[in-house]
């Protein structure tokens, strides 16, 4: 009997130290590592001040700097990093008037492993005599080392 | 000589194993595994035919069947399946007449590694005496080896 109970200990113990192993598997697929959502929400912090300081090239340095970068707003579809810095001067201009004043809200980082992530937050946009907002979702990955965006997908509050 | 040229042979050789080796790795990230494209295609494709066939449940089996589910559209975000379920109900009732016709187009799938994907596509939708459309932003995990939609950004064209 106490044989059988040892076995018992040593295979509760066992079984114990896979469900750890488990749980921190699957954890580590849900939940972000605290580094990678500090990365992230700096490169999203580091973007509103740009863009409050005028700065749109500042800006954009939050994205992927890539042809392979794609934006979607408004039912359109800009592929490239240049081509989205084209379009953003286009509708707001290259200084700090036209530009306005860009806030960041309810960001929350989703953790897809450990080179990727996504991430779903509200912007709201106070321009001369018009205010905007809506929902982005971000699609982040670590590159060389970097946390980039690597898709934008922002839609405007109906 | 021949001894220096055999070396420099096996060192080319090893090489081209790291290369490969290197080049399989950075594909991973960035080319989708083709049978993980496939699976995530013939989800969005039993999607359309489900609400085609006026099966909205059909539909929804698309999404990760959890209270973590994250869809938004028009600056709403709605929280679990059940929520969207309830939402896409209240919105396009529960019968083919009303429901319309689903159509899914330009559908490109971006992998994140073996267990995560990033999805963009079009939409349209024919119902009666109103069309509408607009792009998708669909984030998919495997998830006990199955692909489900973890969230979806979906907005409508301006």
């Amino acid at each position: 009997m106490i044989g059988v109970a040892r076995s018992k200990w040593v295979n509760t113990t066992i079984l114990s130290i896979f469900l750890v192993i488990g749980l921190a598997v699957v954890g580590n697929a849900e939940e972000a590592d605290p580094q990678h959502t500090a990365a992230i929400l700096d490169v999203l912090d580091t973007q509103t001040q740009a863009w409050n300081r005028g700065k749109l090239e500042g800006f954009m340095a939050g994205y992927w700097s890539s042809p392979e970068l794609i934006f979607t707003s408004g039912g359109r579809v800009n592929r490239g990093w240049e081509t989205t810095l084209e379009q953003y001067r286009e509708t707001y201009g290259g200084g700090k008037a036209s530009m306005g004043r860009l806030g960041f809200d309810e960001i929350e980082v989703h953790s897809l492993g450990p080179e990727a992530a996504w991430v779903l937050g509200r912007w709201q946009l106070e321009r001369e005599g018009a205010s905007s907002g809506g929902l982005f979702t971000l699609i982040f990955r670590q590159i060389s080392g970097r946390w980039v965006i690597v898709h934008d997908h922002t839609s405007v509050e109906e």
